[in-house]
């Protein structure tokens, strides 16, 4: 049998030799009306809240109101005393910090978009400790900013006024880990890198994978409902995590944390804090199930001239490589524009109009050498893909990878960036950068699309030399309304945090944007919890 | 290269020659303790809680006390009059059945162990007519029991006394079909079986199955949480479902039918809903991501002869087959003997002390039988298997299947039967089954063990030739103690409907508890969602 290398080695020079071709139908897309249907369910109250919304919270370019995104005011609770400090000092030894060059980082955000003013940053060890603290500031007034690694990207992780900042970063030690059912157990700052390493000395892998896994804590990942590079394969953390241990607003501890596949005896708890962004709950410990270490990774980087190529090769994977396949990622050409320009970062084969990066895992390197082989065979034969380039060993997979996982950092370099991301019918997510890039015109410097495409999930940004309020204007609501249109999802993955939290109606009907605020009157009656986060200022 | 059916014969007939081994070490279990640290987590109150509820749930063999599983009084919901009937026969015309004989069978559970006297039968089609009869019942004090394909094993399916049954049998239309992204939208009262046959012809599969498929309907599979056989390959409900539209007690109807793999706007709400039985709204659509159609699929009978063994295949199989393990369930000799005997169903290996069912699903037949074989030649050099045989066939595999699947029914003809569907870590699930053989002696029939490896979820079944108080009182808590003390849980997969309650607290700590009870007192203050079900009688 010929190597799957040197075949390999052989389909490049093929790819090499091939034009481009762009005739593709539009059948991929023919023949559904996913949200026809839905359409009908929508209550008639829910569809009025949305309009109101859009009318009430956007007023155009004149900059006579705030933006939604903007802080709202101040709620009244109490300020830090100096007996406030004693108590923080005695409880934490050594570890309530209020030396304002330490706090400097914990009170901007990573994109340094938001930025508070906390006054004390608390680092507790224990679930005893968060307990404490909780049940002190919840008795005094005192609002508290959950923090794991601040690597949020909608204001979430920081203080947007003087909130005490409590950190998980001491709570990183792992707590147990069971090699016959994958099932890791582990208290919430642990940083994720650091689990991926321990797992893989253990034959296992983390499910989920993400940019910042070298900062992020898993505690920060499960407040957010982290969705990453390996979603695709080993779903959300809804299924993947199988317990909670969580420290309440007055500083009761629920305890959730089974290590049980499956446990049906009641509501299933744990569920409700997963993506609820520190509001409902600190979350102290996790368990969560980690697949078997794949003996096999491939990675693909292939070129389409057009988006219908790259979907049609997406549904060629999907059923070719079947259950091999852990990620089907895109950058538009744009995105490769920034990585040369600012990161010089070289394009890996030639310039075509969208890349994608297709990760393949599995037990038998030799049969998942056998079907990426086929498979590229096929999309090459079908004039799917223009040109690729493929990666067995590990420094050429993450070369290949960052050309993905680089595209935050080089948006960071091309000005002041404008971050959406959308979820979407699959075969709509490029429309919306298409429209975007129609609709701003030379209003923009630079507007890219990139994602998660076997997810629906699009990471669109817009770059403009700087911060440009009427750009904005421009930008929003459209890019609200247009998701909305599809029912899509104008968070996917980020969460709503500060910056989003307005725009939450664009997504959900009022009665469920209610319900939330019913939630969050059970679970935190005082509000003390990463408040000015996720829900609407209305509901207050 | 040697086809895979020659070779698996050639296995078989070396297994049929293979003797058996014993002699493994439990070194499978030696070097972890997955509940040492977590223990120490545990609130005080709630060990203590879980002690008093032990003492005074349980008042031993004497009977001087009801059953914690027996029904509790009634409570003072108003009784359906004249005009009340009205209501329903103009809002549901026809539709509203008062005929004795029909709502006999709605009256009685699967198991017939639970028997109500309600006295109407309503069967809506769509939601608003849902609405309107709930907001309807609410406003008049009328308790109600949402009902599916009444396949429950918890008596969490059937009235309790004189509840308005409302049935969603007439609710079943498939509402969309996504075939890029492989998303399915449907209304609740869609029985599984047509669902996984409406999909396969779209090349597609359910991502559950199990052995009710042929009654059961999808909104009460989601509002049980249902299991199955896939859940080792697909993961849990909480994974797979991306919407639900959910009509709560006030008549109140929550969209929240999204479409979307990712969307984090916001608390996920329709969690809530799944694994909640009813009790906190009536589930009237669900929309559920279904897995590609696998174009191969084997399945694998095999005998070991001790539960170490079996255990050890499991990992071998974790590691061999990897991606595409898709089932990995047992049975035990006691039910082999079951089968045999009331269903005549012939032990298709020699005898052995436990069975193993494996299947495999993949994309690739010829690679799926070369992993296959390659495991199944490193079981038997091993000697951790001492039989097998192997199908690719669609009227094999069933057969196969059936030996597993039919262990429910077979017991059904052994005697009065008591049912326990718990999880517990993967290495203690048959030491269960061991000691409460010991510990029953020659008081019960049969004691039996099967169910689920992969997900370390134990059915066992204990049989007696008529209902037998003193058994039970053997049985119980014997049982939940023995499962509390390996941090497992009292209900896998089954729920807790009617039966098991009062068991909650070997299982859940008394802030969860209560927790459950604030969320059942704000969506339904009034309590008439299928009351007498899944909370414990002292949150009332």
């Amino acid at each position: 049998m010929v190597g799957f290398l040197q075949r390999t080695s052989r389909l490049r020079k093929a790819f090499r030799h091939l034009s481009a071709h762009s005739t593709f139908s539009s059948a991929a897309t023919a023949g559904r009306s996913p949200v026809g249907l839905r359409g009908s369910f929508l209550p008639a109250a829910a569809s009025r809240q949305l309009g109101v919304c859009c009318r009430t919270l956007h007023s155009g370019a004149d900059g006579s109101r705030p933006s939604p995104a903007a802080a709202p005011d101040r709620l009244p609770f109490s300020r830090v005393t100096g007996e406030d400090l004693a108590f923080f000092r005695k409880t934490l030894p050594g570890r309530a910090i209020t030396d304002p060059d330490l706090l400097e980082s914990c009170n901007v955000d990573w994109l340094k978009s938001v930025r508070g003013s906390s006054e004390v940053l608390l680092r507790p060890q224990t679930t005893e400790e968060v307990s404490q603290i909780l049940k002190y500031c919840n008795g005094r007034n005192l609002a508290v900013n959950p923090q794991g690694g601040n690597t949020g990207l909608v204001g979430g992780s920081v203080p947007v006024y003087d909130e005490v900042i409590l950190s998980t970063a001491l709570m990183n030690n792992i707590l147990t880990f069971d090699s016959i059912s994958g099932i890791l157990t582990c208290q919430a700052g642990c940083v994720l890198e650091n689990l991926s390493t321990y797992l893989e000395d253990r034959d296992h892998i983390m499910p989920l994978d993400l940019g910042a896994k070298g900062s992020c804590h898993i505690g920060g990942n499960v407040a957010t409902n982290a969705g990453g590079l390996r979603l695709l394969r080993y779903g959300s953390l809804h299924g993947t995590v199988l317990g909670l241990e969580v420290v309440l607003a007055d500083g009761r501890v629920l305890d959730c944390l089974a290590t049980l596949r499956k446990d049906n005896t009641g509501y299933d708890l744990k569920q409700l804090f997963i993506g609820s962004e520190g509001t409902l709950g600190v979350i102290t410990a996790v368990s969560i199930l980690c697949p078997r270490k794949p003996k096999s990774v491939n990675v693909v980087f292939l070129g389409c001239e057009t988006f219908e190529q790259l979907l049609k090769t997406f549904q060629l994977s999907r059923g070719m490589l079947g259950e091999i396949l852990s990620a089907y990622e895109f950058l538009d050409s744009e995105c490769m524009r920034l990585l040369n320009t600012h990161l010089k970062l070289p394009n890996p084969i030639s310039d075509c109009s969208f890349y994608v990066v297709i990760e393949t895992s599995g037990s038998d390197a030799t049969h998942d050498g056998e079907k990426l082989h086929n498979f590229l065979e096929e999309a090459m034969t079908s004039s799917l893909v223009t040109d690729g380039t493929v990666a067995t060993e590990d420094s050429k997979i993450k070369a290949l990878w960052s050309m993905r996982e680089r595209v935050t950092e080089a948006l960071t370099h091309d000005g002041f960036t404008y971050k959406y991301d959308i979820s979407l019918p699959v075969e709509r997510i490029y429309q919306l950068v298409t429209d975007m890039r129609e609709h701003l015109g030379d209003r923009a410097k630079s507007v890219v699309g990139y994602g998660h495409v076997g997810d629906g999930n699009l990471h669109l940004n817009i770059t403009s030399p700087v911060k440009d309020p009427a750009l904005l204007a421009a930008i929003e609501p459209f890019v609200y309304e247009w998701t909305a249109s599809c029912h899509g999802s104008i968070s996917a993955e980020h969460g709503l945090g500060l910056k989003k939290r307005n725009y939450i109606y664009y997504s959900k009907p009022s009665q469920a944007v209610a319900l939330m605020g019913n939630i969050k009157a059970m679970l935190d009656p005082k509000g003390i919890l990463n408040p000015y986060k996720t829900l609407p200022d209305n509901l207050r």
